[in-house]
């Protein structure tokens, strides 16, 4: 039987300020990355969303940002690779305490954010992330971008790596991701969108933005939860994926 | 053979800014209580003074500390119980990860600053810090202050207390400290702060403000490190210790 | 004619975090107490808040806060005099920036949150903030509790002090505010909170919570737009008092 | 007679952590870079450092950095325009307060660190920084590197531009600088770092690190007083314009 995992950023509030949907989206997820204090949260949101994830069946992971709450993380900032991995350790440890609390594990690490696009194009950043986490527990997964530079910096370091793929972007031949900026970046069509997800899960394979059918892997898929539309998709893809017989399970 | 455990607060650097003289006074301490990048310090700091620690045999303890990187920590600031509980896991799991990385334990906690005075008269927040503690791990200890409300919150949550004393400081005749704005608060005369500390330790006695002989347990005396003359106090005391018998070994 | 002015804390949201509803209430009163980036707020919203007030025709204010965006400002700290001071010279001078590129001016200032309620209790701290004020601009008024420390301090320091006073609070005998804690701190019933105004103004008195009539001086009365209720009871507010004759005007 | 400016980053210090001899330094040099809270620096130390610079008669300029305290504003961010004007328009409006407060004026803004070397390159970047400056006074200077977007930003958007040189800096044959990473880029010898000086002031030239003679204006150099050898540094340098006949004074 195929199977996928369903990931979604949670826990981005921060003290007095509230951001997505949070009890809405986890009953239709696998994976929950949780924000570590960094690009966003803090202790009291952290605890309350791993025991939300708990309550769910939801495996954790350390969604880790940069040290940009103005900037929510989106911004690039050049890290040295001893700042990228022990701001990866930093926050790592700090949810791993909030799991341990209530009797969980930490499963996987995806970084947030700009975080991640810079590690998916180098190298050096990619495996001071790496460094990372295997310093902490070599088992813990990183889940990133397919064919990128963490999937060869994870296996430099020696730790797993899971392929994350979007429903909502295009791809190139190569099979990474069309910048945003070029015409066709984005798949607006939810019902397009959702039987990619479904070539990539029981083919391995997506149309390319040039019309080519080219091979992805897709351990999980990266779903939304902060407003009605996002909702919504979520659940025509968990819906959809039931009716193709493909189980939505945890990596 | 009496022993006695010798407790500093260091890595409270913090990015460009150099606070502390870390490296010349841990040869002579057996705990390092170490900040968490609330008060001060930052990941990279962090990591390297829990490898200063284990380099050094010197046993490693989080210094949780307010959220004021501004203040010092220093400042009083009001916590609601549950703020006071996550921010204390929250550090507590940060640090714990550098540990994990080069296989050492995390002993003890140990609050700072204003979070420690509040704390040591405040039972509620001093439970919250305790809850947060045995969250984690029930068997770290919390060394804080003697006769003070943390130890009744550490009995009352069912974890470790140890009692710290101070070599400079006066005590009242329940065992208290004196309020620094008290004249005589301050032991000045580096003789007598070193044969009271002496005094507690053999006899667990010393002579209050008023000129009686009280009963005082000292676990662990509070040592510093953050100039000349407090490192030639550190080097001084440790010799008496020496010739008087009583082995400084952590808790 | 009687006059009031109606005040309402706005540019509370920060980075990706949305707060209050800015753009509805604004229509409704006269002057805009805009944070400043210490509890809430960052620069891209400061500009944007004082451009939105320019266009209303609404005068600006400085809502100064405590350095603790993590608890909005609502948390108690121990600043020192120094601190207060500096703190709130600091929070002017940016806000000012913004007011000075529109061509606007800053008129007053209103402590936020924890700021305000320690500065209604604490004469050193009230004075330091004046102090801040002035050394600026002592044409700045200060907006505070009627009868409290901010009002003596405002007096010793020589700024203008204006009223401000509460629909929904009920009051003391000696025309302070009834403790949140105390049953019938709160007036809930909107149309008997908005005669309490009229009174307030027309009047210049107040049923206390011990049924006296008290003498009470109302410069501003403080309003919410940060939801739907809030809103609603400020359109009816600025309708009564049209109805009542009473003319909405800055201070 | 010829004339210089000597410019030195002043006020960095934050919190209880102290950074540079600014007092020892201060004697020396013609206009201070004050820093702004963002990089560095907090409020206290602001009103301190343009006290101190007033009473030397010294001139003062904003010192604008990124967000970004754990950085000390030295890793490249990639802001937006409107948050790069913005962050400078905040900025420099917190400084002036203190500023008026003393009844001094603000003089230049010269951004810090990885803004100003940003800057210098992005055109983009450094009209957003102009037209924050231009927004508060246009009668505002902008200290900035010779030959760089800098200087094309500021003829743009209409104000003044003016040329700071580095004495340990070697220049490229087009009176850029030599990247720090190539052999040569630093001029270590005090000497002939003077003699460089001097030339560019006297002559408007200097000697390219491919042996050409270049044309550069220099309008300010920058000098340090962060160490003893900064500090003799500046006295040399203070010392041999005096004998050349170089007037120093501020912009």
């Amino acid at each position: 039987m195929h199977q996928i995992d369903l990931n979604c950023d949670l826990g981005e509030s921060f003290g007095m300020y509230t951001l997505g949907r949070d009890e809405e989206v986890i009953p239709y997820i696998s994976s929950a990355n949780i924000a570590c204090g960094y690009h966003a949260s803090d202790p009291v949101i952290m605890e309350k969303t791993v025991q939300l994830a708990k309550a769910n069946g939801v495996h954790i992971g350390a969604h880790t940002g940069f040290p940009d709450l103005l900037g929510f993380g989106r911004r690039n900032m050049t890290l040295s690779p001893k700042e990228a991995k022990t701001y990866t350790m930093y926050q790592i440890g700090a949810l791993e305490g909030f799991c341990r609390a209530v009797g969980v594990s930490l499963y996987h690490v995806k970084p947030h954010g700009a975080f991640y696009n810079m590690a998916a194009k180098d190298y050096e950043l990619a495996c001071a992330i790496c460094e990372g986490i295997a310093s902490i527990d070599a088992n813990i997964i990183l889940l990133g971008l397919s064919n990128s530079q963490m999937e060869k910096a994870a296996k430099t370091v020696g730790i797993t790596f899971k392929q994350e793929v979007f429903a909502d972007r295009a791809y190139e031949d190569d099979a990474t991701l069309v910048a945003r900026s070029k015409p066709g970046a984005m798949i607006e069509e939810e019902e397009l969108a959702i039987s990619r997800v479904v070539s990539m899960i029981k083919k391995g394979a997506v149309t390319s933005i040039n019309g080519k059918e080219i091979e992805i892997k897709a351990d999980s898929v990266c779903v939304h939860g902060d407003g009605a539309k996002a909702l919504a998709f979520v659940k025509l893809i968990r819906q959809t994926l039931k009716e193709e017989g493909i189980e939505v399970k945890a990596l």
